[in-house]
């Protein structure tokens, strides 16, 4: 069997299990306190090209998400989401486990929270008579790429920041993916971009290289007192520290994290294309390492019988669309195959 | 500098990080279904000679206590610990940020919480008019080996055990330093025993030969339905859960989890034999890998030149306690650097 | 100016504010258990034909489902509500801040929640394999009347119950104007029924006579236990208990609360019904103490210069609709004016 | 039997209930908005000789307590109370089901918490080298008169209302007590005073004079944003919210609420003093409506038979204190009797 159902299948880009091997006997202090740590928040705020940012490493995406939102709000505010945002769907009421509400906005098929429908929902909220007695917005969750794999524009995101800022939100950036995102062809966002456009925002590495690890970036100075009196309490301070410093300082020497999230992009799109030019269609555009083909349901499980794909959704009686996710492991024999023995049954 | 500070000053154990290399590019499914934490949840099954246990794997402590206690308590129900329980000073308020109050209760120097106090509070609590005005006692919270180094005896384990019984409170034992605990020569706990006599416990790995990872042993039914939601509720649901299973795999072979924890109390007590020949007094009897010897606090200076010691607390004006940590890697000729350079000073 | 804004504009049924005076110089136990609040809890067991319930009385709705929710789910469980739902949309997130979302699901116009809705959602839950990775429902949250003053049939109602009990899904009834539901001609429930049909409901006093005061009824015996722990620890205990005790005595003294429910719900019709002969539309069909007409906006601008209406939604860009709501107290001089100047505007 | 065992027992003073009859049929509109609530408001703000500060009214002493102190604090942050304190044990843990954890410090016999136990466990905090890892402290809780019938001097509280300015603290006082405590010989303080002196504090209504209510008051500009979205999301906006503003409005109009608390302590003295001529020693010294004087076990069991008091503590094995608690509506009569039966009995 072989594995295109997501993209946290494998372990680590070997470069890390190296390092890993090499700093093994090294006696450092914990909590994420150590020189290495610090050496990797470095090398971050070099690659953003700011200075004034704060650099903090957690463990994975769920916690990430909670960590920064229950950080950000005071108990009566909510945060607003896609309604396809993870936040909202795949982690277990995490965020209201914190207290707060997750509201749900409509978006397209893309997973793409628009600056309208921000916009839209904040003026309603003020202008309602009885806004004390709904959760107060101030927070808007974006994911790139998305749950959808699609990539926000520049444009786009300068959109949603400027109504943020005139509406007194903060606009956090999960970046799980956000290697994926940036070796999009239809991407045209740096880190540097984000660090202007957002007031927080994080550096997936689970998904695009490392064991594990997320590097939240801090940019609003509101948000940065105490963070890791935030970290420690909600169950993310790392005894060992030095892991995630260790694993992001290789992932941001010599740019491995954008090279070898590229690698997956690409086999993305060798699949895609060659899916389409057979005329197999898709439920989104193809954007990132992340493709949503659709096929009989007959067809599906013939593939199945080969490979691990997530079913997606179902599109009529007859079809449903399957996600088909490579990975910074992806070898390029195994997306031959699956182009191959897909394009052997339709 | 020589570091003393702490057990997890230094990477894994290095079998582990030789089996992280050989599985790293199997595909596996995520989030600890698959077949490395299969293996290793049966393995600790054998070790615990119970197959009717639920496990699970967690990241690290804080995160362990905090999932298994909020999973455990309704809303208007509390833990008790030692006042010197972790839960209650060291963890950022991590429990209460679940909705529940930690009452801590009188316990020795040693840290440990004897039945008579549980059962008193327990007494108290019931026999006050006023009780539905206060937290229910619900569950009991125990350290082996304690934040101060000791052990508990069976015999306290079972008279702990017998009073939750009987009062209807669940009994649950942090093992972050369980290893330690077990190597001590004051231990006659087993696994087997922790199944007999916990409603819930956890082994850790942190501490103890791993990157990270705590083994979460479930033996009350009741405390076992849903325990998944829990853990992804908590952020706590490892994507690449099979790190977490290859290391319990790793370290529940050929007991090399009980091997390097003997390694570790081995070289703790050489250091205690060493200092206590010479007069040197402690703040509590040595039992396992954390001693607290007693010295002048310009002695204190002297030693942290060349070691990193933890400073514990003040004994009177001129004198300190300090905490000397060994680990499952410590060198033991670092452990005969510091005997020899202690000795020489007093 | 004339308030049909909302049914607690005035204060309470006067033979209430007459018990109060009569009373007021006894002495009693606090907290709720003293005799009046005995008496009440007795009345109300008889109203419903049931020893076998436990009475609860709290001060308010959003106080009310708090606590009623926050006691019935283990963290990772959520409640359904219909989108429209109170809990849903106008208690500013009161449930997430007991750590709990709120899943809104679609309902018609009518605010009333399907049993197919229900049963639709929890069984996507259960065959989703990320199931948990989603709030578990647990929960089923409903209003009668609801807010759009629609009322359950009991048909509607049992079907509910029914998939409930199939899924294992406590059914919650919030009744602040349960004495207006009751009170209309398309009701067929009695209290004996909600007894039979859900786990908890209440029958609330605020909007139905009474200063303030919702009486909760927990019939679930797994619901029953520590329930006064919860309203301790929500805040929701009163120190002077009596007074909910007085007030509902009184209000289940020769059913006082249906008489004065039904005064309401009549001069709601009578408005109503000289509307419709005029041809005004409704939003939806008049049922209880709340009626929606639309008019033209120009129309709403003048009613607005007498009388405190609420605006309720836009229809188009030329007419919304308005909710016109009476109470126990509403005179019905008053009814017959709002009719005359409403009619002289068409 | 008569009734001393608490503050509560009886309704509302005569005049509140007759402005209740008064204005029962007004119609106004919800949650506090109404001219009732603005008169009283400003009567507060007269009261305190300030223009700048908000009033708030709530129903109860622990709802009180939850929604100020959970709007001040973030996530992390702690609330410091003497160990005696309400909210430490007398609320079943409502502040920690807001998330934060209430840190309990010694305090004498009194109740009374000093600046030093203060300004020494900030210290103790900021010095430790592990503070993250520890639930910061931010706001400081004491109550006026204290749990144990003390009062505050103006000194005292102006100490501790440096450290905390000093410390960055906030400083709460709890005046579910505040008239009793105002009326009592040995006060100094003003209701000026307390708005110079603390951030935030409440004038308690339901043991003085009120049905219910107790009166917020916010001085500290930072906690005034938005304060109201907290009451509702806590469940404390009541819907007939002009009931809070009718009582608070009599209570202060012609200095009401201090001549009632006078003549409650005028009472707690006539007791105490004549207890003390005949010898009883009593467990701290009595300040305010509350006098604990300490019996034989047998003659509190003689006292029992006919008053209803709260037994307060065991002060040997042939003794204990009793709780004598007198309230605004206390019968001069009842005071003579009790006098006069336990001279008797000693």
């Amino acid at each position: 069997m072989i594995y295109f159902n997501s993209d946290y299948v494998e372990g680590a880009h070997p470069e890390i299990l190296k390092r890993l091997i090499e700093t093994n006997a090294c006696q450092t202090v914990g909590y994420g306190e150590d020189e290495f740590c610090e050496n990797a928040r470095n090398l971050i705020k070099k690659e953003c090209g700011r200075q004034d940012i704060d650099v903090h490493f957690l463990v994975g995406g769920t916690q990430a998400n909670t960590t920064v939102i229950a950080s950000c709000l005071k108990p009566y505010q909510a945060a607003l989401s896609a309604k396809t945002g993870h936040i909202n769907v795949h982690e277990t009421g995490a965020i209201e486990a914190t207290g707060h509400k997750v509201i749900g906005l409509e978006s397209g098929s893309d997973g793409k929270l628009s600056h309208k429908a921000v916009e839209d929902f904040y003026n309603a909220h003020w202008n309602d008579v009885t806004h004390e007695h709904q959760p107060q917005p101030k927070l808007v969750y974006v994911s790139d790429s998305t749950e959808n794999g699609a990539v926000y524009k520049k444009s786009e995101l300068k959109a949603l920041s400027e109504v943020c800022r005139k509406c007194g939100l903060y606009l956090f950036l999960d970046g799980a993916r956000l290697g994926y995102a940036m070796a999009s062809p239809e991407n045209d966002l740096t880190l540097a971009d984000l660090c202007e456009l957002c007031d927080v925002f994080y550096i997936g590495g689970t998904k695009v290289g490392a064991l594990f690890g997320e590097a939240v970036v801090i940019i609003n100075p509101e948000l940065k007192a105490d963070f890791r009196y935030n970290i420690k309490q909600r169950g993310g301070m790392l005894a060992k520290g030095r892991l995630l410093g260790i694993q992001f300082e290789t992932l941001f020497t010599d740019k491995l994290y954008f090279k070898i999230a590229d690698h997956a992009v690409k086999l993305a799109f060798k699949i895609a294309d060659a899916l389409k030019e057979k005329g197999v269609k898709f439920l989104s555009e193809p954007e990132s390492n992340q493709i949503f083909p659709i096929f009989s349901n007959d067809i599906i499980k013939k593939i199945e019988e080969k490979y691990l794909v997530s079913f997606w959704e179902k599109v009529d009686e007859a079809n449903s669309a399957i996600r088909i996710c490579t990975s910074f492991m992806t070898k390029e024999e195994n997306a031959d195959a699956i182009i191959k023995d897909i394009l052997a049954l339709i």
